[in-house]
């Protein structure tokens, strides 16, 4: 008979406090030298608790003031890393695949509610953000698995919660290849790489910084933070130790098979999506919130050997392996849009995928802002509902064909196309649907479609 | 009471002859001259029948040799164009939408079969035809909803059947804004456009060219076929007017929503596809086949203004809009691949969606491959099978990220990794499971994984 | 290379012609006497094709009167028997289990429309013949995979299609068991069956007899003929062979196993329902229409031993088992009506899940009613629309809970209950929709709802 | 902005104590004289806890002594009423419609385990209790979404969560109909009611009985709670009010619309269910839990005029109406078993569902047995399992045809019928699976059917 009912907590959180006052040391960095704060033997059921990304940076206020000036430097807070053994004791080991299964998730009891968020355009940024520079906010609160927003009205929808990030620890092998990498595209990067132009303000990679970094055990103003904190990733790419990747299927039920660097394993997660769409195109774009995490690992012995081929220089240089679990929110009507290779300017792009998504956002937003919304809302909404983001057509050149799926059921108005029909707006408007949202005060100039007033 | 039972067969296809001998003349080129074949009203059921892609060209012999010398200046044989009136006889006129049913579509009774290949890289290429050269193809046949290949053995699926190509003609105004943006890519491509170098060995763009060139009722020699052969666009990409848009969700009971842009719409259909995997990857990569379709029109009046919002310097630059239909393949367990924009040699790109989708491919490729399969039949595989590729990540600098979900039931072994399991392979092996393939003779260089063979 | 694409016709129907008038004889009774009309080999892709179960005597004119008058003496027309041998001749044995997978059905070509009909209460009736007593007659046109009614406006659904009848030929020693038992319930049934008292007015049960008898291969008049049509069983319940199932989900990709029972286990299908709700209440109550099957076979031998553990007296005792295919329709959003086993005379019954059904289909009809329906129309719609009735609860005495849940997308107005909402009728109502129905002329009692007025 | 985040607490449940020991009284009877025990207003989000239905009488220990001689008299315990008010202050009154959306549901936490039982044939019973009379019980724990049971190796499944009763007070017209019509039954059953003869041995109904009887804030002892006691229902079969429906689906999202019988509704609710299969047919068959409820209620006045006719003698005989949530558990593969309404004896019995799904019930049982499980943790299994139980056919005289589909996924074995394969055990043996059963010392005889031995 099994001793412990429910997962055994071994990250807590408390949502009242600070991240830094919390009881387990939080770090919002990869590194190996970062120690455990816990330790799970497999097949034990254990529950994390995680603050939002931000540690509470963007708050709960009617106001876009907290995202304008959020300080990026420190995101995501992570909790972990948590040390894998196995039942006889022996921990996970470098070459080893890591099996996690996401038994259960959800908010943070008496935190429920979340934020989806545009970042100004000289702050971050987002998918769009040529075309919406403005830091906006949006607010959101959870009635069990539906999320509102009194910034959008007319939609409700279930969650496909997700954890944003689950990782291992890179071994400083990894490390390295990671930050020359990024450093070389970093440094070269505007000359040699023209496609998405207009992205190239925000920024092309986020290099180690000792700003904001914060380690866990590690005390600050040690020589070893030091070290640490001039060498460790920042985690906002997802990469070979899964990390960032926000696939928003990766929710109940699901497994992850995580390739392991480092003796133990030393999984950390964080960044809690009540909800995401494909490509969280706002950047701070999911449903974003505190959380829990009820997980059970396996060890795969070997399994990188046995599973993995790597694909690059180095026997490093793998992915994750993802199963999806059984119960997410069931949609049987979905409207779809399309988009090509071809930029705002009408210029022909080679059989990029990147360009065709974000024309079929484009039109998504431009569709939906005809019943009642501003192209902001939209923009926030396809960024945090569960719609599907697919790569249709990726050969016929010269244009990749991209598609956005949205589930029509969760509006409380038809917005399919129909003969004769005004569109109209949202039924349900609640209180004062005013989208908090600052001016941009930067100096990069702002796409327009030239067609917007045809 | 209806006086017709079924769909009227406004365009018959025989199967026995030649796409130059069929009753109505076919087209593989889109042009506003080319006169429609047939006329159809709105509410009306009617049936389009339809020959593959290639006219007969790629034959269900055991052989690559077809692929190899493929003509791809014939692609593709489009059945139509049908000219759509309303109830008054009214035709559909620019600015309208013409709202397409797909009702049902399936194979050509008789000819229940279809291929799947790889084009030679020097010959149309594909997705990673750095990686895979040779001209391959693998045959398919159908037992109803399901397909089997003697070439892929231990695999079996139902089809999402669809249509890769429905469109409608452009007006000469929007063929001339495609002809000048591909001519300017073709021209200053290469020097500009880097992301996917690997793939600058395929054609940029396929520019309007008489060699090939099928008109429908225009005919040939003649000065009007002169005219129009050189002014014509390709079918390969698609485009404003829907086209290729190989949606492989455009099955049965799925709506499209085609803008209208000269009088009667003049709608042509083709390129069947049995399935297809998000992506095409193969390039001649879905479960090409002949085909039928049942359709139903509407015409929303003013449609275009009223749905549509331009994304470019003209009121021509839109895309359509579809609805999926709801009878899907279901499945319910996915094994999950991912890619982020670093490429095989570990070189770091800026949020490519489309670097991050071929290393998701390969990944899936090079992990299947251990299953029992070589690598070309993986390739095959993913490209015609019901898997959904998906941008999940498109924001966090520097790494995109892509996946590739893959229905599990389609194997006839568990491809899951597990503890202890040592891979096998297929159970059941039909016949001789040699794949058609041809030598590369080519000089392009062939990209090799470093790792693989760690 | 397979030799044969699609399926090889082995029982081919001309829809123009009657019945008797086929090319191959139609059977319209079990006895393990008939001979078979075609052979097949296991892995054989093989196509039946089948009349309606009428025979075309339930025609599509918009009268009722061929349903008042219908003679149930002739269903249902069964294609086959058909022989099955393994793939080195040897046949089917009883005792072996017969894996029938249905890789493809439907309408035949030009032949898409259906019928769905109430007999009336002296004639056959249906489940609530004593509400719904008056012959009653809806035809239903086929777009591809959706039907609609001119009798039903309002309402398109895609169809769940499949086979009411596929079986087995039974023994000499099951068919006694059968006409035995079934004697022995129509002699002493209404003395001690009490249940659903209001469904004794409908035959107990259906005794062999000659008049309407159609028996393949046996020319009538013959001794043979004679002996055999006396003691064949009648095809309307489905019993240990399978038969008359009336399974909704056996669609596209399914697979039936069968116990043979005689030699070649001589496979008869017919039956063909375009769509159906669980229970058929209507009697005549699916979408019934002529069809095609494409059909592949093979044998477990020894299944039934291996499978099958026998429920009664002999080893005969068994019951096919089925699995479900992977295309059916995708609804997502449902409206659940439920009933306990309290009649309409608020009498109590005990865990009558009979009852219980009944008053939930009650239920939902007259809900339905208010949205500009006739009860009559909505008894027909959930006869025939893809409807889940579910035993919900069958233990909390004395209520047995049963369950009727009906696909909101099939209407085109919303059926829910609304705050502040008038429930309104169909918007789109095609023709007259007057629905053919005739008078009860005969003298059984009809039951009221003494509610019905409040 | 919302003050207040996630449900406000209305009811809340100690698990550590006993139920006469919870801060706000629970009750076990159906009466309009027992007092609320806390109010609610119209969108207000609020959340009520539970202990199981035998309030802790059945316990978590590795023996079915506890079930064997449980005390039938105390079940269930109910959390309420609740009293709902609109946002005026106004209650829910007699004739209104009450919406309860449940937002979110689940077990408490700490309390992550629940168990499934078999009554003996003496106490209580099931669905097969004359073919499994012994007392007999299997343990569940639950991961996160998942359970598993150390009793029934081999299987593990998400769980199709709900209560098994919400449910409004009757009003005493209401109460008194429900008292005459099961003493009726009571005294007259087993005369009049023979079809399933077997159950006879089961209690025909449950007449209020002051022994076991909990009345909330009526103090016991009183003379108000004496004749309380001696009126009220008890709760185990559904009825007009909603109440133990144990509709499985009524899960996440879902919606019930109950009639209002007296001033404020009355809301109550309890038998949380993590999982159940249709018909619930060990009787203690769910897997039965202590759990939470977050609930939404929205009242529509008048509501019962406009939506619920009244199905019998009086205005009060109605039935709630649901809607399915968006989030079931998703299977794909099934494997279905019929039954068809002749009973063990061979005995042919007249379109009795019951007996049609009694039989297809055993015949599962006795399939699902051949891979290494005996038959009672299957009957626990299909009593808690997602499985489906449906009438598929109610009118093919004199055969009902019910089905019972089972997922294919829950099983870490393949279960389908294969050709040459012999059926194995389950791979994942957990800990000893010695399924906790006691002896069945009564008198009443057990059937047994007779070919079990061929």
């Amino acid at each position: 008979m099994s001793s412990q009912l429910g997962g055994r907590v071994v990250v807590p959180i408390d949502v009242k406090k600070k991240p830094s006052e919390q009881k387990l040391p939080l770090h919002n960095r990869w590194h190996p030298a970062i120690p455990p704060v816990a330790e799970v033997r497999t097949g034990e059921l254990f529950r994390v608790e995680m603050v939002d990304f931000s540690g509470g940076g963007i708050t709960k206020e009617y106001t876009a003031e907290d995202v304008k000036f959020a300080d990026n430097s420190i995101v995501h807070y992570l909790s972990g890393p948590i040390r894998v053994v196995d039942t006889d004791g022996n921990p996970a080991r470098p070459g080893d695949l890591l099996a996690v299964e996401i038994c259960n998730l959800g908010p943070l009891p008496g935190d429920e509610w979340g934020f989806t968020a545009i970042f100004d355009r000289e702050n971050g940024g987002g998918f769009l953000t040529d075309h919406f520079p403005c830091a906006t906010k949006a607010i959101w609160y959870f009635e069990g698995i539906y999320a509102y927003s009194p910034h959008i009205p007319g939609v409700r929808f279930p969650g496909l919660t997700h954890p944003g990030i689950v990782g291992t620890a890179p071994s400083m092998e990894l490390l390295n290849i990671w930050n020359e990498r990024e450093r070389e595209l970093e440094e070269t990067g505007l000359q040699t790489l023209k496609l998405c132009e207009v992205l190239h303000s925000r920024p092309l990679a986020n290099l180690p910084s000792t700003k904001g970094c914060v380690l866990g055990k590690i005390k600050e103003g040690s020589l070893e933070w030091e070290k640490v904190a001039r060498e460790a990733a920042r985690t906002i790419p997802g990469r070979e130790n899964g990390g960032n990747c926000d696939i928003k299927n990766l929710s109940r039920g699901s497994k992850v098979y995580l390739p392991v660097f480092v003796d133990g394993a030393n999984l950390s997660t964080g960044d809690m999506h009540f909800s995401q769409g494909d490509g969280e195109v706002a950047f701070c774009g999911a449903i974003e919130m505190s959380g829990f995490l009820e997980l059970k690992c396996e060890i795969i012995r070997d399994g990188m050997k046995k599973y993995l081929t790597p694909m690059g220089p180095t026997r490093l240089h793998v992915n994750p392996i993802f199963e999806i679990g059984p119960v997410e929110p069931r949609f049987s009507e979905w409207l779809v849009f399309e988009g090509i290779s071809v930029d705002e300017s009408g210029r022909q792009h080679y059989l990029d995928a990147s360009v065709a998504y974000k024309r079929a956002v484009l039109n998504a937003i431009d569709y939906l802002s005809r019943f009642g919304y501003s192209k902001e809302q939209v923009y926030l909404l396809l960024s945090c509902c569960p719609c599907e983001g697919r790569i249709s057509g990726i050969v016929d050149s010269p244009n990749a064909v991209a598609t956005l799926a949205i589930p029509i059921a969760i509006f409380d108005q038809d917005i399919r196309p129909k003969i004769g029909s005004v569109p109209t707006g949202p039924r349900l408007v609640r209180n004062n649907p005013v989208l908090p949202q600052c001016t941009y005060d930067g100096n990069l100039p702002i796409t327009k479609n030239p067609s917007a007033s045809i």
